[in-house]
């Protein structure tokens, strides 16, 4: 739990955890766990994924095909399972990418409007 | 249906609706479907919300205290119910702004982020 996690927070990210995910993977193969630790990192540490939020999507994005296991050994040498972005993968990665930039771009004009505009 | 309402954006706009319709009402009174019209006329007609998320959105904000509605009359000279900001919602307006702006400004890092900085 980490200061960016209030429900609001939480709600806001459900439609961008994928996304966070395949960019999170496209820097190179991660464990699970290694996921969460590389957005918490790239955030500047300001974004903690829950594990009930981060297994879940794992397992939905594998299933779609947009990143791809395999077993690894993790640095303490435990068994581990590594997820890599697959080409479809990074497909999916610019157009969502694209997504994000364009929506919160509508928003950010929305929320700039003044009373003369409306 | 407008070009912005595909599946994903419609994830993404669950945790922002809230949001946008306290902005709209911040500009004057709107009725219902006029929250609807200045969404999309102050986002550059790029966004359409959809009626069947707009008025459970008004009836939870007014719940709320956040927007407050009273009967007046439409252009159209039938009975419309109009909706407000409330002080509280105006105070919820700059809070949730803010938390946009942030968690947008963390995104974006993230989306930036080089393999070098993993």
């Amino acid at each position: 739990m980490g200061p960016a996690t209030s429900d609001k927070t939480n709600d806001l990210l459900q439609g961008t955890l994928d996304l966070l995910i395949l960019k999170a993977v496209s820097l190179g193969p991660l464990h699970g766990y290694g996921v969460l630790l590389r957005i918490h990192q790239i955030s500047g540490e300001e974004l903690v994924i829950q594990q009930g939020s981060l297994y879940p999507a794992l397992y939905r994005l594998e299933h779609q095909g947009t990143i791809a296991s395999e077993w690894g050994e993790s640095e303490n040498n435990r068994r581990a399972k590594y997820y890599r972005l697959t080409d479809l993968g990074r497909v999916r990665l610019e157009i969502e990418t694209a997504k994000w930039n364009r929506m919160s771009g509508i928003i950010d004009g929305i929320l700039r409007a003044t009373p003369e505009e409306a």
